[in-house]
């Protein structure tokens, strides 16, 4: 077994996001679904940004937010996603490298421009996706390197990799050869819409083992199960999964074992300014203790605690050291 | 004379701020002048954009953000300003379309890219700018219409416009249009190193009424008359200029007229976050006072209660109406 090199390697969309504020008036009138991501082509993309307010550009992508997290714990961390060799893709390949994240995924010289998420977040501090894929349609096995991921503590895959079309196809590779050095990997359910598509498929990642560890919030888990009943859900989850985190936003999360329950409350806020990030830097948290072999409980502070700070700012990438911030915090790790 | 269709016409160069916190250690070591804003060419930008941290993409400017504050506390505005067909200008063009600025200036299809300001912040929350110009090099008197300049109540123009090869000449032209049609022209000294480079030609700017109004900050204020005697300077200042306004960061600002003096206190805040736009939204919330006859101490008002707002987070374009700021604060206008 090759020596660990890297303490979460993450897989997903490489995605910058586009903010800006807007009224729940906005929403309604673009059809939009109020907290989920959906998916656009092109031409939605520009009559969205055509209507919406001013905006800040910043990078994002889920499993990107949660490896840039991973990283600004100290973790040593590695992404794979697909950008253009454009001018968005250049700021989205800057940002993850600034932070010290392993970032080799070789840009696209042609095809569509790096993808973009175009975030509306309301008054509430909710925020409303919608996802343009762009390059990250393009994401293949052959960006998966097999040595890379042998050498990562966890691989960590998003769901929303199942959306483009042959990104599935590396998530299965790259969770095959991280089982086959001996190593973990994790899942995230990404969003309830994103369940709705691929629930059978889910459902079996959990039940073939091929993730040994799921995360999930609150409306995706009851969506997997089809129910409305969180204790239902929480049983089901239980005997398909090994091990599975719900976060449940300002009540906490519940870490579910075969053996055990525990839950830790949602870390204290100020304000909640802009929601987006607050599941990515969850995982960031649980998955650097993990890697670093603490306790679940320590893991679930560490996440409530990365999930508080990128809710207090916009942006879903933290904006401190997390790193500083738990030891200030007394989890030194 | 024309009726008044906007209440103040910015000219200015177009930029995007890509923004990042840095120590004081980082401006050591690349040689920056904490607090000024340096030129750079590309291949600077690109050694710096290497060694800075992550990133936040935000449309910047410094009459563009002024002219977004004129927006936003209900003025009627419009910009004129150069940018290219690319990623980051169809970004500048959209957030300054999106709270209703008019902004015609048609696009570069070639030549060198947008302009960008690397904005580092440093914990203090002082911003230290070096700016690529790009596309804002060649910005020419074509670019401006002679009809909109006539129908603008106020033309404000950047000295930093002294920069670019031909931008002056768009600069001078715009103010002999302004002025044929009766209207006013306000300069901004834009930066004490600006002043340095340009310092007759300011002085040159006063003395023959070019301008009309014009705003310095106090270093800027001391270059312009190469002078550590901050009452002496004020004292040419009322020689040269018809009308001028001094901004002194938390001690507030002095108006200086032909006859009279008068000193407004800086608006209270509760932290410092980033200092980048204070000056440009001082100028915002002045102008749209006089564009809209009030008296100097009330324009005053509105310039500190702008700058206020901008510094209390990340970027130089106000993130709540001005308009319901001011109010708030009992300066309906």
């Amino acid at each position: 077994m090759p020596d660990v090199k890297y303490d979460v390697l993450g897989l997903g969309n490489a995605i910058v996001d586009v903010l800006a504020r807007a009224e729940d008036d906005f929403l309604a009138r673009q059809g939009m679904q109020k907290g989920g991501m959906m998916l656009i082509d092109e031409a939605r993309a520009e009559s969205i940004y055509q209507a919406m307010g001013p905006a800040v550009e910043i990078s994002g992508g889920s499993a990107a937010n949660t490896i840039v997290g991973v990283a600004s714990f100290g973790g040593r961390a590695a992404f794979v996603g697909k950008i253009k060799d454009d001018e968005l893709g250049k700021v989205f390949a800057h940002d993850i490298r600034a932070v010290g994240v392993a970032f080799d995924s070789k840009p696209a010289a042609d095809g569509p421009s790096t993808g973009r998420c175009y975030v509306l977040v309301t008054p509430d501090g909710e925020r409303t996706m919608n996802t343009f894929l762009g390059a990250a349609q393009n994401l293949t096995p052959g960006e998966v390197d097999a040595a890379t991921v042998a050498s990562a503590a966890i691989t960590y895959l998003e769901g929303y990799l199942w959306d483009p079309p042959h990104a599935k196809e590396a998530f299965r590779k790259a969770a095959t050869i991280a089982h086959s050095a001996g190593r973990r990997v994790a899942l995230t359910l990404s969003d309830a819409f994103c369940v709705g598509r691929y629930r059978p498929e889910f459902v079996d990642l959990l039940r073939t083992g091929t993730a040994d560890l799921v995360f999930a919030n609150e409306s995706e888990l009851l969506s997997l199960y089809e129910t409305k009943d969180f204790d239902e859900a929480v049983k089901s989850l239980r005997a398909d999964a090994r091990l599975a985190v719900v976060t449940r936003s300002e009540k906490g999360c519940v870490v579910v074992a075969k053996d055990d329950t525990t839950a830790v409350p949602a870390a204290p806020i100020k304000q909640l300014v802009d929601a987006t990030g607050a599941g990515d830097l969850f995982a960031a948290g649980f998955l650097f203790g993990l890697a670093r072999g603490r306790d679940h409980r320590t893991c679930a502070w560490l996440g409530a605690m990365a999930a508080a700070e990128v809710i207090q700012h916009i942006g879903a990438r933290p904006e401190v050291s997390l790193k500083d911030l738990a030891g200030k915090n007394g989890l030194s790790v």
